[in-house]
């Protein structure tokens, strides 16, 4: 093996990215930070029994290690269920809601050379003990608060409902592998396929129209009513009113341009239970950020609780946001061992002013064209102290 | 097993502890940037061919597992041999001495609960390419600053040399094997059992009261005279002489009262090949950090270069910072439905003053008086609009 090489899916990140991702970060932790969210930490490695099977992540992109011990480790393919975890055991449920975010690496094996990353870090917040739509509404208009304060401009944030699918699906194919093969397609956002697949259905013509109309829910606010009307079913009916109670949630935060009606959003995370969302941004094939509502997996820690929230993708936000990486400027003082005392005055002095300054012994320089060609400018302390030469 | 349970040394880091870790890690990280070193970052996960081989970390300590490939990985025990890769493979060596710096969590695994643990944060520097003792200097003034920078007050960095007791091993014992005696008794700090054993030896009572001085180079800056006598070899009178001119140059970045000599510092790390330290602070018994010059590693990466740097445990310099952990105020606004968009405007604009701001819809509280306890100050916005409450 070439001693340079690195495991499928795992990168490298070099000065300029990053300090373009520490800034981002940091305007992203201080705006969760404002809005009441406190910032938590669970290890790298969980118990597959405990937070491995809870995970949203399919077994085949689980990174799993045997432990001393005998038991089977994975490293957190997602922060929601180590959150969950830490949320049941350590947090009083009088003290409920409950706010925490999470600024972590997460983990998901690779198949193939060129892929996605095998390791990413998330940006997010989990809001836990609350069943309202309030707690939905301040979820999503946080992520858009915190993708603006990142200086995103254009993206829009689909939002969708769990239940309405899963709804119009039970009521008109009845049994669950029928409705799982139009899932599927929407997952897949083939939607290409689900029209063909759902004309070759053995239904009335009405029954075909009904789950075509589906595809249209997908737009502006106007599209609520036709979701209104499609629904028949009482738990499609709470889901469309759900959505139209969240809109109005999400003007009164000023949010309402950043937002578009997304009924056919099925996401591959298995624990949503209600309103479900998804960002995208730019020309990113793949959601900059995702979230929704998850009200089964805090009963799994044995403390049953109501929770949503979301996560953001440090390196797609970063791709879309399109910005230059940052070089800083860095001052350089060459100096030779006479003048090292003067050197490190000099040095002490600029950087009192909040400057970054490289101090370097000529005498550990192999080429000082190409070293000194780094720096935006340098100070020469060599030789007799006739007095410093600036270049 | 229970649901809450975490693999064996593996923490989690609730709000007010990560507040304070963010605030000395900040102060840290500020402060080398401000000597002009650069953060890169590296994967979690590496191979155990490269990286894990050549880790100063013994081989039961590493975390190790297969990928879907075949190979084996290890989760990074420390991030000397990362960097070191990355240098060899990323950087241009005309453009050396390179200045690189991290803050990442390391790995090694446990034997057992209650002991250390598995996983911290460690943040360090790498100065590559520069042979010469202005580059151990810096590095040593470098940690120095960093840790007055955290808040850190008593403390002193032990400064020694590998090359000193290795050649006077040598020169007295003959042979590696009875040298490696001695050294394990020096790591274990088990200077008694030193004592004895070299008591018991074989020799000229000349030669033990040489082994037996080495023991007594540990102190302030007089003892460097001591160490110029006992050296006889060329390698040890070499090593010496270093020392001394580091002592110089330490004296010029006004760094000498934190620092002392002691030339029985052996460290596990095994491929320190010169000068080498070890921090202590307040009550803490194992170092809060270390470092030291490693000449030997980058050979096996292709591109032969020097190299000296320093790593700080971010958990020990915690504890004996001793400082309180800390709780940001949080200002709470609970509204009910009728308020939302006032509670949304003032809560907007408090955040616009700096303020960290939780709103809450009072329909999604259980107990109103244990969750408003948790709040530096809450905000009514409920019922009729008569007016602000402010309790």
């Amino acid at each position: 093996m070439f001693m340079f090489e690195k495991p499928l899916g795992m990168r490298d990140t070099l000065p300029s990215l990053y300090n373009t991702k520490k800034q981002v970060r940091e305007r992203m932790t201080d705006a969760i930070g404002k809005w009441g969210f406190q910032f938590i930490e669970t290890p790298t490695l969980e118990f597959y029994d405990t937070v491995g099977v809870q995970s949203a992540i399919s077994e085949g992109k689980l990174f799993k290690l045997l432990d001393q011990q005998g038991h089977t480790l994975v490293l957190r393919p997602d922060m929601t269920a180590p959150i969950a975890r830490v949320a049941a055991s350590r947090f009083y449920q009088d003290d409920y809601p409950l706010r925490l975010a999470y600024d972590a690496n997460v983990f998901r094996a690779q198949q193939r050379e060129g892929g996605r990353p095998a390791e990413f870090e998330q940006i997010g917040t989990e809001l836990i003990g609350d069943a309202t739509t309030s707690g939905d509404a301040e979820v999503i208009a946080l992520m858009i608060a915190v993708l603006k304060e990142a200086g995103l401009r254009n993206f829009k944030v689909a939002i969708g409902h769990i239940g309405f699918a899963d709804a119009l699906f039970k009521e008109i194919l009845g049994n669950q592998e029928r409705a799982d093969v139009l899932r599927r397609f929407l997952y897949e956002k083939n939607y290409v396929g689900y029209r063909e697949h759902v004309k070759a259905l053995p239904l009335s013509s009405i029954d075909k129209g009904r789950l075509l109309q589906l595809l249209q829910l997908r737009g502006g606010e106007d599209k609520l009513a036709l979701a209104s009307e499609l629904a028949s079913s009482k738990e499609a009916k709470e889901a469309a009113a759900e959505l139209e109670k969240l809109w109005l949630h999400l003007k009164d935060f000023g949010a309402a341009e950043y937002v578009k009606l997304d009924l056919n959003i099925v996401s591959h995370m298995s624990y949503y239970t209600g309103i479900l969302f998804e960002v995208y941004a730019g020309n990113i094939g793949f959601p900059v950020g995702s979230g929704g509502r998850y009200n089964k997996l805090f009963e799994r820690f044995n403390t049953p609780a109501p929770a949503t929230g979301f996560g953001i993708r440090l390196d797609r936000l970063i791709e879309s946001l399109g910005e230059e990486d940052k070089q800083p400027d860095i001052h350089c003082i060459l100096y030779s061992g006479e003048r090292r005392a003067e050197a490190i005055t000099q040095a002490a002095n600029l950087r009192g002013q909040g400057k970054r300054v490289t101090m370097q012994d000529i005498t550990g320089v192999n080429d000082v064209d190409s070293y000194t060609k780094q720096f935006t400018d340098v100070s020469y302390f060599i030789g007799s102290r006739k007095g410093e030469q600036d270049e």
